[in-house]
């Protein structure tokens, strides 16, 4: 779609990045902006991704013994008010429908900003007894935050995200899964994204409104900004109090639950954007990348070229491989450059010097890499045998299929190694300010020391635009005093500049 | 979850059907009413059941070459108004933000019945040349509009939906989609959800606010009502004009393209209920069900009983099938009772004198019949074969999964047939007003031959609160002149009370 108009110049990455990135996500087609103030359209090619996130987190959320379910877009405007510091935090932001045509309502209605209070309202209802827990619900929604300035992506005043939301008979299992989801979440980040974050807890002031505790994933952008990639709350009691959520125990008591929350957006895909992107536009790891491989023919005039094309594509994809085959009417150059543009992960040209070769020529988008693969005779041959069914062995013995498969696999690999060492190379122990002003300029993150006040967290944020982001797991000392005050040092924490 | 005040009572499904179908969506846990005003909660099991269908039809739109996109939940309220019959049509029934937190907006947004006018607006940008043709986008959404009566699934404030959206060269590729995509849900409801559809036109009347044409398909209910199941709009260049979507041809000339639009929403799962229930419940497809089958042990403190249960199980999920092994405590009645409520296809019963003998107790929910089936030997065996890696042999050697295979798919055939014939035997051929009478009173579908003139139709309805539904594609004609007036036939009709 959009063939004819499209533009491949986009900015320097080194010398603009809000530039770069604004003209990827447009030019690769990934989202456009709206009509609508702050709301973007996610275009067939970014959506595409968002369904191969969904599936792959689905399938982890699945696993864990969560269903999901679909609660209303609408939640009655006194709802948020029963919880003091929730109502506090996303009031604001509301966008409210106060009238059906010209007919106005009698209470106001507000658009989902996140969905706690209708949840809860319903599990206060169906939660009776200790046989009723734990609930473990997932929802696939979309969102509503006015948020006053916006980016593709990164911040949108509607956004689609999932929402974990889950009753428990105790504080400790609630705790439990707040940390198993924080869990799923890095591990679906590295092995799905090839993102590494850094997993740890928010600081009070940081955290969800309404929660007990906030952890969150932190990734680390090209642009050396930290982007907050996901969020687990355990919530306690709050929302079971607010809203009434008792069991009969096994000892007949009526109990609180405790809660948990947790979710990620679409803002995964621009963390993707600004993890790998290069020069020539997006670079997407093969696990989530709409086509893992597209295949340009040279000369598709020539005998031969196309039907083999058509072949090795066929057989690619019945390997379980997302191909696709540009037959369009452009020259290969253009093409290279909009796959490139589109970061397709592997590029197959096959000409009719390959095709005499009995090989074709493949290159890694991650490296610009290179390299010959030999071609199954099939492929090439005039009847072709693809279609036929396929014994065990003529599956196991195509040479071509595992090579793309075996290079995919190391793409995949290197993407995420290479992120790792700019993440790893890129941390700075700041043990004062002037540390932590030198580590931000030059676009680290600063790991430092903290007294948890939050005036000294004020202080660096105001001074240095860095917040902080979350305190690691490993609380391993590496100074004995606050970074910004002299009161002595109670937690290990990141400051960064973040999106 | 809320097993403990599970009540399996319902209504007689002869006495009162209506208060049978709440009956039904509430206890099988299909749904709950929400706090917000005709809303409903879709809770898991329900929303296991739209996943299926979603996952049947998503694959299905692929295949046909349509891609999945998403656009804003907002319309600005002007857009609506472009499209002069769509306002009309939609114009009462949105539900409108006026202001976020405490802030007025300038222009208000509705929250969108139907996606046509923002989705024209990004197509008016995004296509400039025939090369950008046909363009094939789906959306998955949750729409609102504010209907005053609402019913569970049939007709609530908010529902979710798939909607269609196409951009075509000319008038006959547009027209060819809109039918395409109409004989693709007759299809998807014969072999997915057993249901017999009627596919035709819909009378001018009865069309979509702002389409040249709309078809619909419309099932038959147990209680002789119509559901229109979903329905598939010819816009021809109606929305085109309204937003100024024009391609270079290529002559090089500036031309309208031409569209079409058609959806399918949760009300489905409403059709389901209607069309396969009985006085025992749900009775629900293999093919959507969210389980296919459950395992019941009896007697489970007897030995050997647990574990035949649970490597039947695994074995079943091995070989694709859902089934869910029902370890709970409580009684075998109390669970035959609760599975049957809630539709699963098949029941399979194991206890101690079944191992013996080396064989399951199995019921099929459709028909309340029940056989026996042979157990492999490796379910029974003290070390279960079933986590060792199949060898191609041992798979096909399975006689339990293949018999249970077998009789699903048996059970879904006769679902399906069931229904046609009770649709088939519904149908009366009306040549006279007193005929529709007899017809909708006996709770049939009458088919009649009609003038084309809104005001007999218009009559009918006023008269026995039967609308027209649909005309056929056959339209051998039944009669010479108008059921209502003595005017000559123009067109073959059904019409039906309906819901």
């Amino acid at each position: 779609m959009s063939n004819t108009n499209f533009v491949k110049e986009i900015a320097g990455i080194a010398d603009d990045f809000p530039q770069w990135y604004t003209d990827v996500i447009l030019k690769a087609q990934l989202a456009d902006y709206s009509p609508v103030r702050g709301a973007m359209v996610i275009r067939p090619y970014g959506y595409a991704i968002w369904e191969n996130i969904r599936h792959e987190l689905d399938t982890r959320f699945k696993a864990a013994g969560h269903v999901n379910a679909y609660f209303p877009l609408f939640i009655p405007e006194s709802f948020l008010k029963k919880e003091a510091e929730h109502v506090e935090g996303f009031a604001p932001e509301c966008a409210t429908v106060t009238r059906v045509g010209k007919e106005p309502l009698t209470e106001p209605l507000v658009v989902r900003p996140t969905s706690e209070t209708v949840i809860c309202d319903m599990y206060s209802k169906w939660i009776q007894s200790w046989r009723d827990l734990p609930v473990k619900i997932n929802q696939w929604a979309n969102v509503v935050r006015w948020e006053k300035t916006t980016r593709p992506f990164l911040r949108t005043t509607e956004f689609l995200w999932q929402e974990g939301h889950t009753a428990h008979a105790d504080a400790q299992e609630a705790q439990d899964e707040t940390l198993q989801m924080l869990d799923l979440y890095v591990e679906f980040c590295r092995n799905i994204l090839a993102i590494p974050v850094l997993a740890g807890k928010k600081s009070q002031k940081e955290k969800f409104a309404g929660a007990v505790d906030t952890y969150s994933i932190e990734a680390m952008m090209l642009d050396g900004k930290s982007l907050q990639a996901g969020t687990t709350h355990f919530l306690g009691e709050n929302f079971a109090k607010a809203f009434d959520i008792k069991y009969l125990d096994k000892n007949n008591k009526l109990t609180y639950v405790n809660q948990s929350s947790w979710g990620v957006t679409t803002r995964l895909i621009g963390a993707l954007v600004m993890v790998h992107g290069d020069e020539r536009g997006l670079r997407l790891p093969p696990m989530v990348a709409p086509y893992q491989a597209v295949i340009v023919p040279i000369a598709t005039h020539k005998a031969g070229v196309l039907d083999a094309a058509r072949n090795l594509s066929a057989k690619l994809q019945k390997a379980g491989l997302r191909v696709f085959l540009d037959e369009r009417d452009e020259s290969p150059g253009w093409k290279f450059n909009e796959w490139e543009l589109k970061g397709v992960p592997c590029r197959i040209e096959l000409g009719p010097r390959d095709l005499e070769r009995g090989e074709i020529s493949v290159m890694r988008r991650d490296t610009l890499e290179k390299s010959v693969i030999k071609l199954d005779a099939d492929v090439t041959s005039p009847e072709c045998h693809c279609e036929k069914p396929a014994t065990k062995q003529s599956q196991q013995a195509s040479g071509t299929v595992s090579e793309i498969k075996a290079l995919l696999d190391k793409i995949q690999r290197d993407m995420y190694t290479r992120a790792e060492q700019h993440l790893n190379s890129n941390i700075i122990q700041a043990r004062t300010m002037q540390e932590i002003e030198s580590a931000v300029n030059a676009k680290k993150f600063a790991l430092s020391m903290w007294c948890g006040d939050p005036i000294c967290e004020k202080t660096v944020k105001e001074q240095y635009q860095a917040t902080s982001r979350n305190m690691p797991f490993d609380q391993t000392p590496i100074a004995g005093k606050c970074v910004c005050c002299d009161k002595p040092a109670k937690y290990k924490i990141y400051f960064a500049r973040a999106y």
